[in-house]
Parts: C-alpha cells; structure tokens; sequence
C-alpha cells in the first residue's frame, strides 16, 4: 500500500506494539507556537520565553532545581509518527537512516532540550531555548550534565 | 507505611499510572556490569567497549550513523523506582529533588548518554562512555547535538 505521506526515498516499517514500557506526562510546556509548522528548527538561548508547568505530586521534586543554570528538559512529541527508518529531510535533501537524524520522527519520539533556566515559582518554571509545540507533554528535568565532572566526551 | 528502602529525608509519592504513552524497546546493550553496584557512576571516554545491538526492523534506520564521532544514547533504567520526590544520595548525604539530580531513580527512568563511537557492522555498534547494567534495553540513538549549528546554551 503506498503511503501519501511519504516523502521520495522515505522507509516505514511496521513497528512492534510500543508496550515494553509505560510512560508518566509530569507536565506541560506552553509555548509561543501552536502550530507544527510554525516552530522553529531548533531551540535558541535568544528564542522567547516558555513556561514548563510540573503537576502534582512532582513538584516536590523541583526542590533545588533553581542551582542551575541550565536544565536539560525531556518530553514527548506526541504528533510524530514513529514508523520511518529512513528520511528525506524538507531542508537538505540527503535520504538517511532514522538515527543519523535528530527529527522528531522515531520509533521512541523523546525529545532533550537544553534550556535556561530564567524564573521559577511553585511548580512553574520559566526558561528560554525550547522549540516544541504549545501543550507538549513533559517527561523529565535533570540538570544540565555540563554542571557535573566532565568525563572526555561527555 | 514506613517503607524500609528509603534513607534519611527522602520522600515517596504514589504516582498516577504509567500509561499515557507506550515505548518500544529498539535494542539492548551489552556492558561489563551485571549488578548495578559494579556500574561506574559516570560513563567515561576511556572506558571499556560496550556493544548496542539494535533490533529487527530498526536496523536500517542506522544508515548515516557512522559518520558521527559521537552519538547520544536513550535508554531504559528498567531497574530504579519511579515514585521518589526527595533523595538523599550516598554520594554526598544532600537530600533534594529529583529533577536536581541525575540519580536513574525518577518519574520516567529515562537516560541519555554522549558516547564515542569505536566501530559498527551490522545492527551492531561498539562504543565507549557508557555506564550501565548488561543487558539494558535501548530506546533510542540520535547524532550528538553539538554536530549541528549551535545555539547559545545548546
């Protein structure tokens, strides 16, 4: 069957049933964008300001979350399909595998971001560097690995 | 219920289901360590060869993956719970919040790791830099970041 939304040189397989495990929204993130279209390639330092809203009973978790100056922000793209294992990119059009790429479609669409971390209140956090969809699901904040002791490539 | 497996000044929560999104495991690794105590606390650069073996029908979704000298790795902590707000890590006795620590003991136990390439045949690759338990299941390999135009805090 051929598939309409497949770009030339595109791969879908038929994935296996994504039940290995489960995962928890613990917040939103509100964004200036709330169409697909309209964010923008990649988050920047400079980008404007987005709120990233933890839900009960996680907020207890954000305790001492404010030390740093940057967080490292994972979520879920929730739009994306996640059947290609190979793609043509609209903005290079070089045809290559899933993995060599950082777009939101795969088989797992887990987001990072690394972001800075501008104000906070209560479970309410205010950061600029994000370039994801208004009401995207967040999964997790760590701090920002750079703040630990350096191994060589990380 | 006092539960016998928290130390000093951490806290649990009951958390709401884990059901509002499904991962696949893609793969699994292959590491030195088969008891979480043995796992260094950080992958490191000149750390011994681990194996990541991707699975059917992902394999061609490595098409592009060798160019890259180093690569981020997602995967699953299958073994941490997932309910602490509040930990007290043996490393230092500081108790705080989860999302200001890097601990695999969090909502979604979902980590990510810069590794270095070292060789690739197959759905096989060899790399260096990680730190986790044999036999861990892989969600996930995108390019590292830092081979992309770069923003200010990314």
């Amino acid at each position: 069957m051929t598939d309409l939304n497949l770009r030339d040189g595109e791969a879908a397989v038929a994935p296996p049933a994504a039940t290995d495990a489960g995962l928890v929204f613990i917040g939103r993130i509100q964004t200036p964008w709330t169409r697909r279209e309209a964010c923008p390639r990649q988050g920047s330092a400079d980008g404007p300001l987005c709120a990233i809203e933890v839900f009960a009973p996680w907020v207890e978790a954000l305790d001492g979350v404010a030390q740093y100056p940057t967080l490292e922000i994972f979520y879920w793209m929730s739009q994306a399909r996640r059947d290609l294992v190979r793609q043509n990119p609209a903005n290079d059009g070089r045809i290559r595998g899933t993995f060599s790429l950082r777009s939101p479609i795969r088989p797992n669409p887990i987001a990072t971001y690394i972001v800075s971390l501008e104000g906070m209140e209560g479970g309410r956090l205010q950061v600029r560097g994000l370039d994801c969809l208004d009401g995207t699901p967040l999964l997790d904040i760590k701090p920002d690995r750079r703040c630990f002791a350096p191994s060589k490539v990380d």
